[in-house]
C-alpha cells in the first residue's frame, strides 16, 4: 500500500476564508460515459496554484452517425498547462468508461502520475496498459484506505453496481466534502456478502458538512429499489437447469459477479465451465487470481476438449451480448466460431438488451441463434437481468443519509436528470440546490455558494484506428454523405492554354449507382460534362470556375435522374 | 360497393379430389414488414391454370447497414408470368407496411388489378396513389362484406389493432378455410365501441374446415392479454390535465384511436387543437371525414394563430414520433421549425419507444426536450402506450376459437415465431401441425395435408430515391466502406510508351483523413505511391498490373499509418 494511503483521523483545519473549488466534467456534464472529472482546489481563491484530483478517466462511445469512431475520450486541453499540479487520478471502479481512457490521456498527461483504484480495477487498467505497452504507477485502496492528496482528504466508500470493488468517494476539503457518488445501487443481499458501507455513508452523513453530492442518476426514471443481483438467482438456475443440451450464457464481460452465478449453477447441475472469448477470459482470470471466483482446474473445459463431454456436462460463457462483430457470440451467430449452435442448444442473455445502437443487433443475434435451433431466453421483466444502477428509492436513501446541501447529478442524460430532478423536488428538497451545468460550465464553489459562470472549451475527442482526435466533423459529414449515397468522381484532363479537353472525361463511381447496370445514365452524364465543359470553358479558361459549374450541374442533373444526392466530385487537372 | 362483393350464404362445393393451394409470402416469412402473401389455387391440382389473390401489399424498412435505402418492397418477380391469373389485393388495415408497396407494385402487375380495403385504408391507399399520380380500382369492404373471386370465397373478419377498420381474412376455398390473422388483438374495452367480431370467429370455428391459421405473433413474448386501448385513458387524460403551459402529444399517425382521446381529454381540460406535421394532418382530414373523429371547427387552431391563445389553451397533436428527420417534431427538437419549445411546455410520447433503429433518436430527442425546458413524459409499463398486437393470450384466445388443422405464424421475426410455438404446444398443439417455412419457402396444401418442398426466388427490392431495385449488394457494401473509413483516390496520368508519370500523383481524399492536417502523410503516400509506379512500371507496360501493385501497396501503407481502411481508388490514365 501506498505511503499516501494511511488511515488516519480527521486532521481537517476550518474552512479557509477563500479557498475555492472548481468542479469540470472533462466527458461533459450530462453524458453517461467518458467519465472524467476534475476537481480543481484554491487555496485562498488564488487558482494560479490550484491543487487536482481527476476522479476517473473513461471511455465514451460514438454516435449512430459518427461513422467510422471506434471511442471517444475526454478532452483533456484545460489541464495541458496544469499537469504539475495533479495529485491523482481516482477511479471508481472497473468499467471501461470509467477506465477505458487512461492509455490515452497517460501519455498526454504524464505517465508519473499516481493512480489509485480497488483491487479489481487496478487489474483491469493494469492489463490494459500492458497491451498498449505503457506502465503506470497504480495504487490499490479499499475500504479501510484513506487517500491523503495535499489539500484533499478522500474516503472511498463502498457500495454496489454491476462489477465488484465500486466505491463511492468522499473528497473532504477545507470548503466541506464532495462526496462523488459515481455509478451504483444499493444491494442489500448482495450475491458476495459484500454491503455498501452503510455506516461510512452515515458517518459522512452526520459528522460533516457535505457541501455537494455528485450523484449518478441513471436509473432514476425507475421507481422503488433497484432489484437486488440475488432477485435473479431462482430465474437464472432454472433457465440452466432446464438446459437439455449445451447451455450458453452470455452477459457484460466484466459482470463477475454473474459469471460466478451463472459458474455455481453450472456445477450445482453437473455441467462443466468452457469460457469462450477475449473479454470474458480475461475478466475469469481476474477474479479468480483475486479470489472473486473460484473455480478449480476439473471445472473447467478446454475449448479443444468439448467433445469429450456429453452437451448436457457443459456452460459456456460467452462474450459478446451486445453483437460486437468481432466478438465471440457474434461470430457464433455468423457461422465463423469453431463452436457451432445446433438444436438443442440454449443461450441465456443475462444482459441489458437496451445500449444505445446496439438494440438492433442483439435482436438479430436472437433471431438467428433460434433459427439456428437454439432456445433463447432474453431477459424481460428483470427476471435474469437486473441492472447495476440505482433506481429512485436507493437515490431517495443516499440523499437522506447524506442530507447535501447541494446535488448535481452525473453519469446520466438529460432525461436522467430531469427525473432526478423530480425526485428530489419530491423528497422535499428545493430546485436551488439542484445544480444543472451546461455541459461544459465550471462549477466554482465558494464559501458553500457556487456558480457556474464560466465555462470551458470541449471538444469531442474521436478515436479511429490509431488517430486520436483527428476526425472532426468535416471527415464524419464527408462520411455521411458517402454513406447515404456514395460518390461520383469525374476526372477532367484539360489543356487549359487551348481550352481543351484532352480525353473524354473519366467517371468513377462507389456506392451510387452500380456502374454495370446503368451505363445509360453514366453515358448521359458523361455527354453532359462535355457540354458544360465547352459552355463554360472560356479563354482564358478559370479551371475553379468550370469545375464549380460542372459541380453544379451534375448535382441538378444527379438528382433529377436519379432522386439521390452522392458526394460529387470533379478533378479538373491541367496537362 | 363493387358487385363481387355480397352477402351471400356459402355457397362451396365439396373439396375437390385433387385441388390444390400454395402460400408465398413474397416479403419472405420471418418478417415483421413488407407484407404481401399469395394465395394461389390450383383446380385439380393444375398450377398452369391457378387462380391468385394477394392479400397486403406493404413496404419494410431497411437494415440499419443499409445506407441511403429508403423503403423495401416484397419481390413480384413470381407473379410477372401469372399477372392475367391474379383476381385481386385484398387489403386488411391501413398500415404503411400493408399498403405502402401498392404504389410501386401497381405499375408492374397491372393498373387494372382490383383492390378491396377497409374503408379507413381505402382513404389512405387513395391518398398515396393521387400523390403518386396513379389510379386504381378500390372497393371498400365492412363487416357484412363477402368477397367472391371465382374459386375464392373471403369473409372478412373484424378484429382489433392500432388502427380503426382492421381485418382478418377467412379465405375460403375447396380445400376449407385458410384463415389469414394478420396484426391483431383482441380488445374487449375498444375506445371507439367496435368489438372484434367474435360471433364470425366462433361461427368459421365451428362451421368451417380450418386448414390453416396464418397468424400475427409480434406479441407472443409477451405473457397475458394485450392491454386494451381504454386502460391508457386515465394516465393519458391525467398527462394533459397536469399540462402547465401547453401540451403536446405525439404518436404513429395513423393511430387515429390515440388522437382521438387525446383531442377528447384536451378539450375536457379546456384546450383547443392543433395539428402539426403532414401525416398526422392527413390521417386527422380523413378520419375527420369518415367520422372516426368528431371535430368542431372552433376546436381547431390553425399554426398561424396559436399566438392569439393562452399555453395551457392549446394540445398540439404532433407527428414523428420516431424521430424521421423530415418530420415536424424533429424540426422542432432541431429548432427549425416555426414552433419553439420552452419552459412550462409538456411533451408526451404516447408512442412505442422500440422500433429496430430508432430507439436512441426517440431518446436523444427526449433529451433535447428536456433541456430546452420542455416536461417529457414518455412510455414506461404500459401507462400511456398500449401495443396493437396480441399478447399470448389473444392468440390462445384466436387459437381455441378458430381450432385450426395447422397454424403459420407470420408478421414476426424468428423469436417471435419460436415464442409462439412455445405457447402453441402449452396449448396442447402438437409441433406437427406448426408450419415454420424458411422465408422463400412455398407451402403447398393439397387434401388437408401441407408440404414445403418447392422454393422460390426472392431477392431484396430496394428504393432508393427514384431507384426500385437498382441498389444491389456492390452499392450496399460499398457504401459500408466508404461510411467506415471514407476513400482515397490517386489520379496518375501515364505515358504507356516512356512508362513514365506526366505529373506528379493527385490525390483525392474524402471521409479518410483531414487534408489540411494531414499533408505530412499525404505527402508520404505521394511519394511511395511514385516509387511503387517506377518499381513495377516495366516495358511495355501493364497499366492494370501497376494500378493493382499501387493499390495493394496503398490499402498495407494506408492501415500501418492510420488504423484505418478507407476505400482505395488509383485511377491510371493513359495520355
Amino acid at each position: 500500500m501506498n505511503a499516501n494511503i494511511q488511515n488516519i483521523q480527521k486532521q481537517f483545519t476550518q474552512p479557509g476564508t477563500n479557498d475555492a473549488l472548481k468542479i469540470i466534467s472533462l466527458g461533459s456534464f450530462g453524458e453517461v460515459t467518458q467519465n472524467m472529472f476534475v476537481y480543481e482546489f484554491a487555496p485562498q481563491g488564488n487558482f494560479s496554484k490550484s491543487q487536482i484530483i481527476i476522479v476517473d478517466c473513461g471511455v465514451g462511445f460514438p454516435e449512430e452517425d459518427e461513422f467510422g469512431v471506434d471511442l471517444q475520450i475526454p478532452d483533456t486541453t484545460y489541464l495541458e498547462d496544469k499537469k504539475d499540479r495533479i495529485q491523482a487520478i481516482i477511479i471508481t471502479h472497473g468499467h471501461e468508461d470509467h477506465i477505458g481512457a487512461i492509455r490515452f490521456v497517460l501519455p498526454i498527461l504524464g505517465q508519473n502520475i499516481p493512480i489509485y483504484a480497488p483491487k479489481l480495477a487496478t487489474a483491469f487498467i493494469q492489463e490494459r496498459l500492458i497491451e498498449a505497452g505503457q506502465k503506470a504507477r497504480i495504487n490499490t485502496y479499499d475500504r479501510s484506505s484513506i487517500i491523503k492528496l495535499d489539500n484533499f482528504y478522500i474516503k472511498p466508500v463502498a457500495v454496489n453496481h454491476s462489477i465488484p470493488d465500486t466505491f463511492h468517494l468522499s473528497i473532504k476539503t477545507s470548503l466541506g466534502v464532495f462526496y462523488h457518488g459515481s455509478d451504483f445501487k444499493f444491494d442489500f443481499f448482495p450475491i458476495d456478502g459484500k454491503h455498501a458501507d452503510y455506516e461510512a455513508i452515515s458517518r459522512i452523513g452526520n459528522d460533516e458538512n457535505v457541501v455537494c453530492l455528485l450523484s449518478d442518476c441513471l436509473g432514476s426514471d425507475h421507481e422503488g429499489f433497484s432489484p437486488s443481483e440475488a432477485s435473479i438467482a431462482q430465474n437464472f438456475e432454472y433457465e440452466i437447469k432446464t438446459g437439455k443440451g449445451r447451455v450458453f450464457v452470455t452477459s457484460i464481460s466484466s459482470n463477475i459477479l454473474r459469471w460466478k452465478q451463472a459458474i455455481e449453477y453450472g456445477k450445482r447441475n453437473g455441467r462443466k465451465v468452457v469460457v469462450v472469448g477475449f473479454s470474458v477470459d480475461k475478466a475469469i482470470k481476474i477474479a479468480q487470481e483475486l479470489g472473486y471466483i473460484k473455480l478449480n482446474k476439473e471445472d473447467i473445459v478446454p475449448i479443444e476438449r468439448i467433445k469429450n463431454f456429453r452437451d448436457n456436462q457443459l456452460i459456456f460463457l460467452v462474450a459478446g451480448f451486445a453483437g460486437q462483430p468481432t466478438s465471440a457470440l457474434s461470430k457464433i451467430v455468423m457461422g465463423k466460431h469453431r463452436i457451432k449452435i445446433s438444436k438443442g442448444d440454449k443461450v441465456i442473455f443475462s444482459s441489458p438488451d437496451y445500449i444505445p445502437g446496439t438494440t438492433s443487433g442483439i435482436y438479430k443475434m436472437i433471431d438467428n441463434l433460434a433459427k439456428m435451433g437454439a432456445e433463447v431466453t432474453y431477459g424481460k421483466d428483470e427476471a435474469i437481468h437486473v441492472s447495476g444502477h440505482g433506481y429512485q428509492k436507493d437515490h431517495a436513501l443516499l440523499i437522506s443519509l447524506l442530507r447535501p446541501k447541494y446535488i448535481l447529478p452525473i453519469g446520466g442524460n438529460y432525461r436522467h436528470i430531469k427525473a432526478y430532478q423530480l425526485m428530489c423536488q419530491q423528497l422535499g428538497r428545493s430546485d436551488d440546490q439542484f445544480i444543472l451545468p451546461e455541459p461544459d460550465e465550471v462549477v466554482t464553489f465558494r464559501h458553500n455558494r457556487f456558480d457556474t459562470n464560466s465555462k470551458i472549451s470541449l471538444r469531442k475527442v474521436l478515436i479511429d484506428g490509431f488517430g486520436i482526435g483527428d476526425v472532426g466533423a468535416t471527415v464524419l459529414r464527408d462520411r455521411r454523405t458517402l454513406a447515404e449515397d456514395g460518390m461520383f468522381s469525374v476526372v477532367l484532363l484539360v489543356d487549359t492554354a487551348q481550352g481543351k479537353l484532352i480525353k473524354e472525361p473519366v467517371l468513377l463511381s462507389r456506392g451510387f449507382v452500380f456502374a454495370k447496370e446503368n451505363q445509360e445514365l453514366l453515358n448521359l452524364l458523361k455527354s453532359e460534362i462535355m457540354e458544360k465543359f465547352r459552355e463554360y470553358v472560356g479563354k482564358p479558361m478559370n479551371v475553379e470556375f468550370v469545375r464549380q459549374k460542372i459541380q453544379g450541374h451534375l448535382e441538378e442533373s444527379i438528382f433529377k435522374h436519379t432522386g439521390r444526392q452522392p458526394m460529387i466530385l470533379p478533378l479538373l487537372i491541367e496537362v
